[in-house]
């Protein structure tokens, strides 16, 4: 079970001044308990709605038939168009699960291609075989810049092509310009679920089609989802790890003025889990002018010969998450004898070493005062990932009631795009 | 040539409160114009010494000669053992130079393994074929747990074949436990710079080595560095981009209270870069429990589905560093007709587009009072890294004098490491 230990964010390990004491954070989350009920009441409406994704059995069944009739065309590649809210679910899913050097080594690969970087992208449609190959967009609106351009430069190179067979879009299933493309060309569509936006969006066709495409169990993942929101709904006050966090985040930044989270997997395998949340919280809780802590992207142990020395020696303005995982599926052991100075490495497995170094890190924080919490998760697979989808999800909508803004719109995106489209008109 | 642009950064154009008098700027820059000359001065002093990479003819030579006899084995496969300094810097290069889909397509691939993930390493050795291996261990003191636990394990997975074929070791040329591993087997042995830190020596054999093995023009980047360090060297006040780069970022951090610093390329290839520099900030400047801006990724135009909401609307703690290439390799062209309401993309270039978005956020910002400038570079080449790196050495350099800080030490490490060895020694 994923489990939060927050032993170094005590008074009674880090001193009065940057820590919390014991009772007091029981205390907070039994008052703001109420805030949990709220969040279930409020399942239905815009935004809310994530909560329901890992209900819809219709969804899952339509996903999986689709895979299944796709299977025949022996796909070498699947290519994702889409960007933000439509790409960091998905590369967290494939990182977790299929792994970073999964394109290296295996096929169909999967490529989300959430930028409009013009040697990338020739660089990839030169080097993939286009016959073997599966292109999604999704855009709800069909007016996303980004995955519409793409959409254009692809369909170019496919002339001559049966498109219907290498189209597949995620877009709102009553309007916009997509749909109505993929009702001329007969294009198969998959629905963007109508009260949840983007970055909610993981375990919804967006992040779960070309999921189940390149060959992750879907189920289980909705499963892990399912049973944290039964965990968070029954769990009271600081037992309920959605809570703890949210209260953990609010106090860590109003409270002893922390501005910035660092999120730091001691995982390859999470280390894009950061980017999600990173959207996730900068997008929910940056509004106002105020609020809004800033999330940052660590890697352990990577990151203690980067960006440790600021997080232990620089000014107290940080918050860190830690992320542990409890087993690894392989662990390679190093049966070398090493030389005298380093015999401590003997004999060590890999995952031993670095738990160790997660121990050690935290711990230095911890001595310098700075206030640290761990996730722990038991093993990386499609349930826990599920389950920390859930979890973090909550967490932010639980922000948004502390924070009191609408954690589900995006109002400070909307000038850049209108600039962007007035520079791309007036020219040609 | 690469430019800064700081107009929006201007008083005149974000207002009193946030933005500095074109005046004062020039009056700044004059005013510790000293300082470019004390770094000068100190080149031959430790830490410094990074200046003097670039003129070391031998160095390039050696790391040349070996390259091309090394051509007869066909390496498949160059895989790094490294971590911190000599990762990123080598990590930065691949990324810009040989592209994020490098290994995807083409071989000899290069993996840079900064990390002791047992799944990551597992998957890693079990894919490649070892006989068409080379593994490249870097650490100085030969003393590194990251590297070394990794060499144990490659080592007993390279068990019956000749080692001293299949390995070559960067560290330290007079001491150290790998050099003396590499006198007993006979293993090949290349420098780790006397008097420069890790995270500045991406100019010696740390990073140009395994580059030149990859098949990069290292000549090329050490005349790029040469060109920037002769342009830092003869160019007076708010002309010099190192002394412009260095008071920007310390007047943000110092006297606008802006403790974080974005750099956000808009480029997938540049996007390595921004983990080079931010372990570069992070390390020389974290330090006394007082300095040091703290350095955050993001990426263009991804994160402007991510973290723009927050740069826009959240606290007015940030300071944004844009990098923008004028000139792509490729550039795509969308000739298909776009539905109405994105009409405005057809017949656009990829790299038109991605400038137009570069430019929405950058105005974007400035309409709301956000501090930003942006550093062009005229395109993607070793020449014009080779120019960045030192640009950036040479900025951190700088701010090492206006914080009154020793850019070159990272104290704040030892104790973790301290912590993690005692954990690894007590138990088995």
């Amino acid at each position: 079970m994923i489990k939060i230990n927050s032993e170094n964010i005590l008074k009674k390990k880090i001193g009065f001044w940057n820590g919390i004491c014991e009772k007091s954070l029981g205390k907070l989350c039994a008052r703001r308990q109420h805030f949990v009920k709220e969040v279930f009441k409020n399942k239905n409406s815009y935004g809310y709605d994530f909560l329901n994704l890992p209900d819809d059995k219709k969804m899952l069944a339509d996903i999986k038939k689709f895979a299944t009739e796709q299977k025949k065309n022996n796909w070498e590649n699947i290519v994702v168009l889409g960007i933000g809210g439509s790409a960091l679910g998905l590369i967290t899913i494939q990182d977790a699960l299929l792994g970073p050097l999964h394109n290296v080594f295996n096929k169909p690969r999967l490529f989300v291609v959430d930028n409009v970087d013009p040697d990338y992208t020739d660089t990839l449609l030169s080097n993939i075989d286009l016959d073997k190959t599966l292109f999604i967009v999704i855009s709800k609106s069909g007016t996303t810049t980004e995955p519409m351009l793409l959409y254009g430069v692809v369909k170019d190179r496919l002339a001559g092509k049966d498109h219907a067979k290498h189209f597949v879009f995620i877009t709102d299933p009553k309007k916009g310009e997509l749909l109505k493309i993929a009702k001329k060309e007969g294009i198969p569509v998959f629905p963007v679920p109508e009260k949840v936006g983007g970055r909610f969006s993981v375990l919804s066709c967006v992040g779960l089609l070309p999921a189940a495409l390149a060959g992750v169990d879907i189920n289980s993942l909705t499963k892990g989802a399912l049973e944290m929101r039964g965990l968070i709904n029954k769990t009271e006050a600081e037992n309920n790890p959605a809570l703890l966090l949210a209260i953990l985040q609010y106090v860590m930044d109003r409270k002893k003025v922390r501005p910035m989270t660092v999120l730091m997997p001691y995982s390859n395998y999470l280390y894009r889990f950061s980017d999600w949340y990173r959207q996730l919280l900068a997008e929910s809780i940056g509004k106002n002018k105020k609020t809004g802590p800033t999330p940052i992207s660590a890697l352990g142990t990577t990151d203690q010969h980067s960006q440790l020395q600021l997080y232990n020696e620089g000014p107290e303005n940080k918050f860190i998450i830690f992320m542990r995982v409890i087993k690894h599926k392989a662990d390679p052991i190093n049966a070398s004898k090493m030389p005298k100075d380093m015999a401590f490495l003997n004999s060590k497995k890999m995952g031993f070493v670095l738990d160790a170094s997660y121990k050690g890190t935290a711990e230095s924080l911890a001595h310098n005062k700075r206030p640290n919490i761990t996730v722990e998760i038991p093993e990386i697979n499609p349930k826990n990932l599920g389950a920390l989808f859930m979890l973090f999800e909550f967490q932010m909508a639980l922000l948004g009631l502390l924070y009191k803004v609408d954690a589900f719109n995006q109002p400070g995106v909307e000038y850049s795009k209108i600039l962007t489209k007035q520079i791309l008109s007036q020219t040609k």
